[in-house]
C-alpha cells in the first residue's frame, strides 16, 4: 500500500488529526508562510471552481449580478453601524502605510514613516459598509429596486486558532448584498437565498443540512435575523455552512440610503446579505470521507472517472486502443475522465492515490479483460468492485455516478438523522453532548441560559429549525416556559 | 436624444475626458470612497467574466492549473530578490496591526497599539515571492516539473495617478507562475503565453497587438526578459496589454528552489510569470468605441442582441408572440438576447442607451413590420440599418455578429497600421510623436538614449517587435550603431 495511505490517521483514533492529514495528503491545501493563511492547491481549488460555477448559476437565476467592490475599507466606515464594528474591529488586518524604504544599513526594507495614511484602511472582513456606501449613489427611486449584487472575493478575519478551510484568516467566499423597497421583500430574499444554499448543499455537495434561524447572540453583527444551514460532521459536531442575513434598515440608515417610493416620498431601503465560503470544502471533506481518504460527490469531483490500464508493451497498446472509444463516449456525456497510463508508478500506488483523492469511479483493464471484453469497475463510496462488459460501460458509469451521488447523500442523511435527539433533561444533555449530535431542546429565549449552556458544555444554540413541528414546553436549564425547541450542539 | 448621450464628451474635443465619461455613463465602473480604487459595476464586471472564461480555458489548454496563494506577503520575502523589492517596495499597502479598539471617548475606533505585528505584511503587488516560497516544498525532482499554476485574484499597487481600468491601486488580474527544468523550456513557456495573450486580444477583443520584447529599463522587476503585447489606442498612444516574463533562476535562487535532475544532481529551477488584468477592459473601450458610446466585440458583449418592440396594447402582444420563436432560436444558438418591452422608457431613450452600452445588434419591430413580416436590424459598429425578413432572421443575426467581430478588428488594424512609421530623424520624431503613433526607430541599446528620449518627448521604448525584418542602422539620437529598430510611442 502506498506510503501516503499508511500515514493517514484513522478517524476513530483522532478525528481532528484525520481531517488535518487528509487536507494535506489529498493535495487540497497547506499552511502558508503567513500566519493563519492557507495555500489552496490545484486539486482543492478545482473543487472550489466547480462549486463556484454551480452557485454562480443559481445566484444569477434569482436575478443577482456580479460586481466588484474595493478590498480596503476606510476605518470610519466600520464604525457607522454600531454592532457591526463591535463584531469585526477585534479581528481585522489594518493598513497604516503605503510605502516601504530601504533600511540605512541596506539589510532590507522597513516601513517608511513618511508614508503614513491619514485614515487607516481595513482589509475587508465583509463588505456591507463599502457596498452600502456605494449603493447610496445607485439607488434613487423605487425603479432602482431591487438591487442585487454578488461578489466573489477574498476576505480577512484575524482568527487566533485556524484550521484549513474551516477557519482561516484569509478565505475565499461570495457575498451577496441586496436592497429592497419593503421589509417583506427583503425577508423573502434572505430566506430564498438560504433555500438556494440548502439546495446546493444537498443536491450538489450531497451534504444534508438543517435550515433555521439563529439566536440573537449568534446573529451576524448588524443583522436583525440570521438564517443558517447547519450540517453535521462525522464526529457529530455542527458546521455552519452558509448564512443569509435580514439586515433591516440598519445599513441603509448608517449610510443614508433612501429611495423615493411611488408616492414620491423618501424611505430607507431594506437590506440582506448572504454568503458561503471555502469552508464548504471542509464540510464536503468531513461529511463523506473515510479512513482511505476523500469521498467526493460526483457532481463536484474534478476527476469523475479514472481509467487505469494494467499492462505493458503491445498489450498496453491494444488496451489503450480498446479504451479510447470508451473515453470519448464518457467525455461526450460531459464526464471528466483521467486516463492514467503513466509508467513511473505501480498500479497499487495509483489505486491508493485515486482513493485518497476521492475519485468516484475507477475503471481498470488488464490483458485478460481485453480478451474477455470486460472491465473492472470500482465505486469509491462503497469500495465495491464488479466486472462489467465493456459494451455499454459508458452508460453504466453514467448511471453509477448518479447512484453514488444519491447514495452518499442518503448515507449522510440517515447517519445525521440517527443523531438528532429530543432532550428535556439538562444532566442527560451534558453527558450525551460530549459524543456529538444535534439536541432538540426547549429554550427560554434568554441570553443567560444560552451562555450557561455554552460555558458548561461548550455547546451552542445552532438555530431554531424551520422543519420541526413546535409545541411549547419547559427550558431544561432554567425551568422557565419555552415557545420552541432549538438545536444545540458542539460546533466548528 | 437621451440625456446621457448629450453629455458624453466627443473624442475630438477631449479624448481623455471622453474615456472617463464613457466608463461612468456606460455603467462600467466608478471611483470608490477609497483613494485610487474603483468599483466595477455589474455591466463592466460581466465583460470581465467573459474575458476570464475564455482566458481560463486557453490557460488550461496549455496545462496550467488554478490555485490560490495568500493575499499578504511577509515584508522580508520582498527583499529576497533585489530588483523585485526595488520595483515594488515604493508603492505597496502595508499591514502593521491586526486589531482596532474603541476610542476612550467612544467616538469611533482606533488602531490598537498592542496588536502590532512582529513583521509587517504587504498586500500583494504580485505574487512571485510567496509562490516561490511555496514551490520550494512542491518541487523535489524532475518528475515534479513543469509546474504551472495560475491564480485569479486582486493585487494592489499604490499608484499616485489613477484612471479606471488603466491604472488603479487595486486591480483584478490573473498571474501565472511556472517552474521548468531547463532554460529553453522556460523561455518557450514565456513566449507561448505571450502568443496566448495575443490570440485572445486579436480574436476575442478584436484588438490588434504587436508582440515584442521590452528593453531592460522597461522589464518586470526581477525578470531577465519581459515580453509584451502593445495595442494602439485611438489617440495613437500605446497601451501595454499583457506581459509574460522569463525570470531565469532569480526567484529559484532567492527562495532556494532546486530539483534533482535525471542524474540525481540538484539544479535550480527556471521560472516564468505572466499576467493580464482588468486593464484589458480599458483597451477594449479605447480601441473600438465612438462618440455615441461603447462598441463591444460580439464575442465579449454581455448582451449580444437587444430586441425592442415598438407598440402598445394588443399590437405589442402580437409582436411579442411573433418574436418569441426568434428569441428562442437566437438563444439556442448560444446568443445572449435581451428583450426589452419595458414601458417606462421611450424607444428613443432605449436606442440611445443600448448604443451607449455597445450592444452589437439591435432588432426593432413595430406594427407595420408585423404586417409585412419584417424586422429592422441595426449594427452598432457602423450604425447601419436594414430591413430584413423575419424568416431566417436568427441565422442572419448570427452571421452579422461574426461580421461585426471581423469588421471592428480589421478597422482597428488598418487604423493602427496607418500609424506605424519608420523614422530616422530625431527632430522629425519629436514633432510627430505629439500626434501619436508607433515609431519604428533605430536604437543604440543604451539606457542613456532611452532616458533622453523619454525626458524630451515623454515617449518610451515599447518593445523590440518580433514581426519586423530587422537590418542594422544608426541611432537617430546618439548617431551610434544600432542592431535593430524598436517601437517608440507615448503610452498609458
Amino acid at each position: 500500500m502506498a506510503k501516503e495511505l499508511k500515514e493517514l490517521t484513522k478517524r476513530a483514533d483522532n478525528y481532528s488529526q484525520w481531517y488535518n492529514d487528509l487536507v494535506v495528503k489529498a493535495d487540497l491545501a497547506e499552511q502558508s508562510a503567513v500566519r493563519g493563511c492557507m495555500v489552496i492547491k490545484p486539486y482543492g481549488y478545482a473543487i472550489w471552481e466547480k462549486m463556484q460555477q454551480q452557485l454562480d448559476k443559481m445566484f444569477k437565476e434569482t436575478g443577482a449580478q456580479n460586481a466588484y467592490f474595493p478590498l480596503l475599507i476606510p476605518k470610519s466606515f466600520l464604525s457607522r453601524e454600531a454592532e457591526h464594528v463591535e463584531g469585526f474591529a477585534k479581528e481585522c488586518a489594518v493598513v497604516t502605510h503605503y510605502r516601504l524604504r530601504a533600511k540605512e544599513d541596506k539589510s532590507g526594507v522597513e516601513v517608511d514613516p513618511a508614508a503614513k495614511l491619514e485614515e487607516e484602511l481595513i482589509v475587508r472582513p465583509t463588505s456591507e459598509t463599502i457596498i452600502w456606501n456605494t449603493y447610496k449613489n445607485w439607488i434613487h427611486s423605487w425603479r432602482d429596486l431591487p438591487l442585487m449584487c454578488n461578489q466573489w472575493c477574498n476576505v480577512m478575519r484575524w482568527e487566533m486558532r485556524t484550521r484549513p478551510f474551516l477557519r482561516t484568516s484569509e478565505f475565499l467566499w461570495q457575498e451577496g448584498h441586496t436592497a429592497h423597497a419593503t421589509k417583506e421583500e427583503a425577508e423573502q430574499e434572505a430566506q430564498k437565498m438560504l433555500a438556494v444554499y440548502a439546495k446546493f448543499a444537498e443536491e450538489w455537495m450531497a451534504v444534508p443540512v438543517l435550515q433555521g434561524v439563529k439566536s440573537e447572540t449568534e446573529r451576524f453583527a448588524g443583522a436583525l435575523d440570521t438564517y443558517t444551514i447547519e450540517a453535521m460532521m462525522q464526529d457529530g459536531k455542527a458546521l455552519q455552512s452558509g448564512t443569509s442575513h435580514f439586515l433591516g434598515q440598519n445599513f441603509a440608515k448608517a449610510f443614508d440610503v433612501t429611495y423615493l417610493n411611488k408616492e414620491n416620498k423618501p424611505e430607507y431601503v431594506w437590506a440582506t446579505s448572504w454568503g458561503v465560503s471555502t469552508r464548504l470544502i471542509g464540510a464536503l471533506i468531513m461529511t463523506h470521507s473515510d479512513d482511505n481518504g476523500l469521498v467526493l460527490p460526483p457532481k463536484l469531483a474534478p476527476i469523475q472517472v479514472v481509467i487505469v490500464p494494467i499492462s505493458k508493451g503491445d498489450d498496453l497498446k491494444h488496451i489503450s486502443e480498446r479504451l479510447q472509444p470508451v473515453i470519448d463516449e464518457l467525455r461526450s456525456k460531459g464526464i471528466s475522465v483521467k486516463y492514467d497510463d503513466s509508467d513511473n508508478k505501480r498500479p497499487g500506488f495509483k489505486f491508493a492515490d485515486y482513493e485518497l483523492k476521492g475519485v468516484p469511479v475507477r475503471l481498470v483493464m488488464g490483458a485478460r479483460d481485453l480478451e474477455n471484453g470486460t472491465i473492472e469497475v470500482m465505486r469509491r463510496d462503497t469500495l465495491e468492485k464488479e466486472t462489467h462488459s465493456i459494451d455499454g460501460i459508458a452508460q453504466h458509469v453514467e448511471q453509477l455516478l448518479e447512484d453514488i451521488q444519491k447514495n452518499i447523500f442518503e448515507k449522510a442523511r440517515s447517519w445525521r438523522d440517527s443523531r438528532v435527539y429530543e432532550c428535556d433533561n439538562y444532566e442527560e444533555f451534558k453527558e450525551r453532548v460530549k459524543d456529538g449530535g444535534f439536541f432538540l431542546c426547549h429554550w427560554d429565549g434568554t441570553a443567560e441560559t444560552e451562555a450557561k449552556i455554552k460555558e458548561e458544555t461548550q455547546a451552542t444554540i445552532r438555530c431554531v429549525p424551520f422543519a420541526y413541528e413546535q409545541t411549547p414546553g419547559i427550558d431544561m436549564v432554567s425551568g422557565k416556559p419555552s415557545k420552541a425547541r432549538v438545536i444545540i450542539a458542539r460546533s466548528y
